[in-house]
């Protein structure tokens, strides 16, 4: 779907679609990853018997939010990072410039798919999915999580000090910077499924639950992995004196948290019965995941 | 109502505001500027007795894009500008991370704004600013644009040699990097006055016609004002060996065509009589300004 979303074909009311842009545009977003949110969305959207392709492109278009992200924070100005799933990052491969421009036409053309009609028959349904993806990525959400993110890191403080966060504002930072994406992609999925007022609320706190739990599995990793290498005494997020939870808190009990909290996100699957085989999995993935 | 847009108060779906991130956003989008997209959309709306909040609220959003758009093209990866409406650009007074996240934001606000019920009741019509909106400003559009423009900026080619363009890609470029937001602000108008698609084929024509005349204006702006009139850097094309219509033309057959663009644009405000009075008056002052 992305990758059809992606073609050189102008659609009404575009003029033509450069050439560079567009390779770059799918360099970022079709070199892999995990696709977990058009994953949740998709398998959220079935637990309602939609199978059609409205999902399918709604997830796509989370895929570019997310992807639009990940281009413009390994910028050099942002984390600076070389490489990004095994390659080049967009402004390695190509140049800063490109990266964003990339970043921005991925985030725009994500919210031209929710509020095409292809994506569902219903306006009320298209103007929905906008404006939640819109809440849980920008000022509120995704942008102002990596805004807090820099700040933590010292970004804006003299000698470029890292902040001490509470574990309340760490999670605060977290939920924003990667939890409301994860839950929104929930949510959109049960907007498209019609879900009544009861289901959505047990969807979207299953949401907000996963996409904790995303996060304290990342962050375990960091530790993790770099406890597995020898060369490496401690991983990126200590090396930058980035506040985690796991850091304040330890690697026992945050495995243990984690482990609640994943009960807790199951527990809210129960009323769907069997139907919820694959997103009760899907919150076991999420935070036992070893990548 | 941009400033209202811009609050502390955090919405449903959102987390937190971020002081920082909203203090900078603010800077990029209240420091002056023509608000031309605004007034286009508001006035265009009133065509058809629509006076409410609706359209202002559009027309903010409309602003947000322009907004976000300028704070990025000023980056130093891109057009690498220190000044702006006499005030030094965001990545100047901010710094660059900030300057990128305040483009994301502003952009997703925009979506935001628009598929908000506030905006209009019918969710058909908020899906549909929505799609206009990112056709006009994505990859098929001003973002487009922008590559299209740093490509024939020679920032591409071996040596950076600028590249020899056609004046019908000349056009082309222009009609994506500021023509196809300008007429889409119209068109808005028009959407939230619920036009019929006579009067809709109208104004999208009057639309185009305008945004090209803001073209022919700023490139003669750049040969003949002063920066002190201007506001920003003048004699930059030239500079850079940017291939203009004016560069290409010359100023006495450009003057021209803008006096017929204008006529022709004013024509098609014909069917709407006096009502159309402000419209008229705006396609002169894009095409007459001095600034």
């Amino acid at each position: 779907m992305l990758d059809g979303l992606l073609g050189r074909e102008s659609l009404a009311g575009e003029l033509e679609r450069p050439v560079r842009l567009l390779e770059a545009m799918r360099y970022a977003v079709l070199g892999g990853g995990k696709r977990l949110r058009p994953f949740l969305l998709i398998e959220t959207a079935r637990l309602f018997g939609a199978e059609g392709m409205g999902a399918v492109r709604a997830g796509a278009a989370f895929e570019m939010v997310h992807g639009y992200s990940l281009v413009h924070d390994d910028l050099p100005a942002m984390d600076d990072d070389d490489l990004r799933r095994g390659r080049p990052t967009v402004h390695r491969a190509y140049d800063q410039a490109t990266a964003i421009l990339v970043g921005d036409a991925l985030l725009t053309l994500a919210f031209d798919v929710m509020a095409d009609p292809a994506t569902d028959v219903s306006a009320d349904v298209r103007a929905g999915l906008v404006l939640r993806l819109a809440r849980a990525s920008g000022l509120g959400g995704m942008v102002g999580g990596q805004v807090l993110d820099l700040a933590a890191e010292g970004r804006w403080t003299p000698e470029g000090r890292p902040l001490a966060l509470s574990a309340e504002r760490i999670q605060r930072l977290q939920a924003m910077k990667t939890g409301a994406l994860i839950a929104a992609s929930v949510e959109a999925g049960a907007l498209i499924g019609r879900a009544g007022p009861a289901e959505m609320a047990a969807l979207s706190t299953y949401g907000t639950l996963i996409g904790r739990a995303f996060q304290i599995a990342d962050d375990l990793l960091d530790v993790e992995a770099s406890t597995e290498t020898a060369g490496k005494a401690t991983g990126k997020d200590a090396a930058r004196g980035k506040a985690t939870l796991v850091g304040l808190h330890g690697v026992d009990a945050m495995r243990t948290r984690l482990a609640a909290i994943v009960d807790e996100a199951v527990d809210r699957l129960g009323p769907f019965g069997d139907r919820a085989a694959v997103l009760v999995e899907a919150a076991r993935f999420i935070a036992f995941r070893d990548r």
